[in-house]
C-alpha cells in the first residue's frame, strides 16, 4: 500500500471514511448538464466544525453556515455550483435558508444541522426553483460511494475533481480521512472560490474537529495563493462521523494528534491540488523561507513572493530572476538583513550574502521548465519557517479573466 | 496660456525653473546608443529633500543618498538607467560613491552634495567606468535647455519620456515647478523601478523642501500601483535653486501653501504618466474611494482594487465585473457594511446596498473601452477618501515579464 508522509492511501474522497454517502447531480445551473449540486450527508448529526472566509462581504450562505455550525454539530452540507450567492441582499439570506430547509426536509434533519455552501458567479439572485429540484434529486441519489459524483458537481473552472482519503491506525482501531476541495474559478468569470469537505469515521468530538480543522487550515488552505484574491464564499467543513468505532477522541485524548495529523494532510493534499490547479497555471511553485526571525515573519515574506507578479510572471518564463525574489522579501515588511539572504531556484544558488553567485542559466531554465518548481529564501536570522503553495501567471490567466463575461 | 488645477502650464521639465542644467548622454548601458545617464544640476548646492523606497532591501545608491540628503542640500543628481545597482554588496555601495566622486569633481562640489541614483536590472554589478565616461560627458553637455534629453536617459521600459512644468505666483513673483519621471520598466526584464526628480526656482528652505515633498509624495507618487510590488530603488527628489528671487519659502511663510500646491501638482502629473505607462497597460484607472471610515481605511480600500489581478484584468476586458470590486473592498481590512456598499464603473452605477443595479452591459462595456476609465466605491460609513491610480492587467504584461531575460 501506497504510504503518504506516514499514512496509508485510501481510494476515495469524502465517501472513503466509513458512515458518510454523498451525490452530485445535474440541476442545470452549469451548462452543458454538468452536474452542479453535490450533498455530503452522516447518517446521523455528528460532531462537525468549519472555517469561513475573512472577507467582510461575505456571501448569504457564509452567514447562514456559521450559524447552523455554531453548536459543534452537522448532519449534512448542500452545495451548488454556478452562482456564488453573494452580493444578494436579504433575499440572498433567505435563499440560502431555504437551501437548508428543503435539504433538511429531504434527509428527515433539522435545517440548523445542514450546512449550505454556494459557488460560481457574484451578485446574480439564487435561481431558487432550480437549486431545490437538484436538492431533491441529490438526496434520492445518495450513496456511499458517489464521493467522485459529489467532487465533480463543485468543480467550476478547476481542470480536474480534487479528492483525496488516507487511513491512519490509533487506539487499535483503524480510521479513515477523505477529502474533496474545489479551487479558483468562475462560471461567468468571477473571482476564486475555495471550497473544501473533509470527513473522517474517527470518533472526534466537536471540539476536537474544531481544533484540528483550525490548525490544519492555518497551515494548508491559508497557505495557498493563487492571484491574492480572498474569495466571498471561502469554507472548509469538517465532520467527524465515528462509524469506524472506538471510544471519543476528544483534545486531550492519546490518539489526537494521529487524527489531527492525518486530517491536516488530506488538507495539504487538497490545498495542493488547488495550487496546480490555479486559473493558467503551468505550474505549482512551493515557495519555502526558512531563517526567519519569527514564523510570522517567514509567512509573511513566503506571500510576498508568492503574490508577486513579477515573480509569477517570471517563473511562466522559466527564468530564476532572483533579483524580483529579493524585492518581494524587502518589501514583505519582515525583518530583513539583506547581507545574509539567501535564495535558490529548484535547488540551484543564485543568490548568496545578499549578492549574485554565478549559476549556469541554461541549467536554471531547465530546471524550471517542469510542472513543479521550488523557490527557497533563508533570511538566517532565525528559526522561523512558513511554506506557501502557489503557481505562475500565465497568458491564459489574463484570457480566462480578461475576457468578457458571456 | 492653459490652466492646469488653477497652474498655469510651463514648457519642459526639470530645466523649466531658473537656476538648474541638465543632460542626458548615451554611455552604453543601454543597447542600440540610447541616452542611459542623466545629470541635472543647480548652479550652487541648494536646499533639497528625497524620499526613498521602504524596501528593506534597498540598493546601494539609496543608501549613498540617503546619506548625501540629510543635510537637505544638493548640487546635482546623477542617474544611470540600465543597471540597478542593488543587490550588490559592498561593491554596489562604493561604486555609487565613486558615481557622487567623478561627478563632484567635475561640477567642482563637495562629493556629499550629489544625490546618486541608478535602475536597471537587479544582481548584476555597476560597469562603473562606462558609467565614469558617461558622467564626464554628460557635465560636458550640461544645458539650461536640456531637460528632455535627462528625461529620455532615465526610461528603462518606458514607452515615453515623463515630464511636466508650471508656474505658480506668490509674494508678488512667478516661480515655475518641472519635474520629471520614469515609470515601471527594465533592460533585462526586471522590477518596476519609480523615479522623480522635481526642481523649483522658488527660494524653498530645506525643511520647507522636505515637508512639501513628504506630502505630495504620499498624495500623488505614493498612491500609484502597477503591479503591487515596490522597488528597492524607489527615490524622489525635489530641488530648490531660488534662482528666481524673492524671499526665503519656509513653512510657517504665507507662500508656503501655493509652492507645496505647485509641487504637489507636478508629482500628480507625473504619478499619473507612470500609471497611464504601466508595463502592458491599455488604459489608466482612478480609483476613488469615499464614504470610508477614515482616510486609511479608504486608502486600504483603493489599494486592494487597484492590486486586485481579478480587478485588472476584467478592466482590461472592459468588463463591468463589480463583484470583483466588491470582493476587494471586502478582504482590504477596512471597515465594511456589504449592505451600504455603492460602486460605479466609468460612472455607471453598477451595485448599491451590496447588491446588483440593472444596467445596460452594452453601455457599459463602450464606456470601458477606452484609454482612461474610473472606478467608484461608496463605503457610505463616513468621510474618508482616498485615490489610487492603477492600471489595467493585460497579455503585454505576461510577455513584458515573461520573456526570458536575453
Amino acid at each position: 500500500m501506497e504510504r503518504l508522509n506516514g499514512f496509508s492511501h485510501a481510494e476515495g474522497g469524502v465517501t472513503a471514511p466509513l458512515g458518510f454517502m454523498a451525490a452530485g447531480v445535474a440541476a442545470g445551473l452549469k451548462k452543458g448538464g454538468k452536474r452542479d449540486v453535490a450533498l455530503v450527508a452522516a447518517a446521523d448529526t455528528v460532531p462537525a466544525a468549519a472555517v469561513f472566509t475573512t472577507n467582510a462581504v461575505a456571501a448569504a450562505p457564509v452567514e447562514v453556515s456559521r450559524a447552523h455550525i455554531a453548536d459543534g454539530r452537522a448532519r449534512a452540507v448542500v452545495i451548488n455550483a454556478g452562482n456564488a450567492n453573494a452580493c444578494t441582499g436579504a433575499q440572498g439570506v433567505t435563499d440560502a435558508r431555504a437551501m437548508a430547509t428543503v435539504t433538511a426536509e429531504a434527509l428527515l434533519a433539522a435545517p440548523e444541522d445542514i450546512i449550505v455552501s454556494s459557488t460560481g458567479v457574484i451578485g446574480v439572485p439564487l435561481p431558487l426553483p432550480v437549486v431545490v429540484a437538484g436538492i431533491g434529486e441529490a438526496a434520492a441519489a445518495l450513496d456511499a460511494r458517489a464521493g467522485d459524483d459529489a467532487a465533480s458537481a463543485i468543480m467550476t473552472t478547476d481542470t480536474f475533481a480534487k479528492q483525496t482519503a488516507l487511513a491512519f491506525d490509533a487506539d487499535g482501531m483503524r480510521y479513515t480521512v477523505g477529502g474533496m476541495a474545489k479551487g479558483s474559478g468562475m462560471i461567468k468569470p468571477n473571482m476564486a472560490t475555495m471550497l473544501a469537505v473533509v470527513t473522517t469515521d474517527a470518533p472526534l468530538t466537536s471540539d476536537a474537529c474544531a481544533a484540528a480543522l483550525a490548525e490544519a487550515t492555518k497551515r494548508t488552505f491559508n497557505r495557498v495563493t493563487v492571484d491574492s484574491d480572498t474569495s466571498t464564499n471561502d469554507m472548509a467543513l469538517l465532520m467527524a462521523s465515528g462509524a469506524a468505532g472506538g471510544a471519543a477522541i476528544d483534545m486531550h485524548s492519546p490518539h489526537y494528534e494521529a487524527a489531527a495529523a492525518a486530517i491536516e494532510e488530506v488538507c495539504a493534499q487538497l490545498a495542493r491540488m488547488i495550487a496546480r490547479d490555479g486559473e493558467g497555471a503551468t505550474k505549482l511553485v512551493t515557495v519555502t523561507v526558512t531563517g526567519a526571525s519569527t514564523e510570522d515573519d517567514a509567512e509573511k515574506v513566503a506571500f510576498s513572493i508568492a503574490d508577486s507578479p513579477l515573480v509569477k510572471t517570471a517563473l511562466f518564463g522559466n527564468d530564476a530572476n532572483w533579483g524580483r525574489v529579493a524585492m518581494a522579501v524587502g518589501k514583505s515588511g519582515a525583518a530583513v538583513d539583506q547581507t545574509r539572504l539567501a535564495i535558490r531556484f529548484a535547488g540551484i544558488e543564485v543568490c548568496k550574502d545578499g549578492t549574485a553567485v554565478g549559476f549556469d542559466e541554461d541549467e536554471a531554465f531547465a530546471a524550471l521548465d517542469t510542472d513543479e518548481v521550488e523557490i527557497s529564501v533563508d533570511l538566517g536570522l532565525g528559526e522561523g519557517e512558513a511554506t506557501v503553495l502557489t503557481c505562475d501567471l500565465s497568458y491564459e490567466y489574463v484570457r480566462i479573466n480578461g475576457e468578457y463575461r458571456s
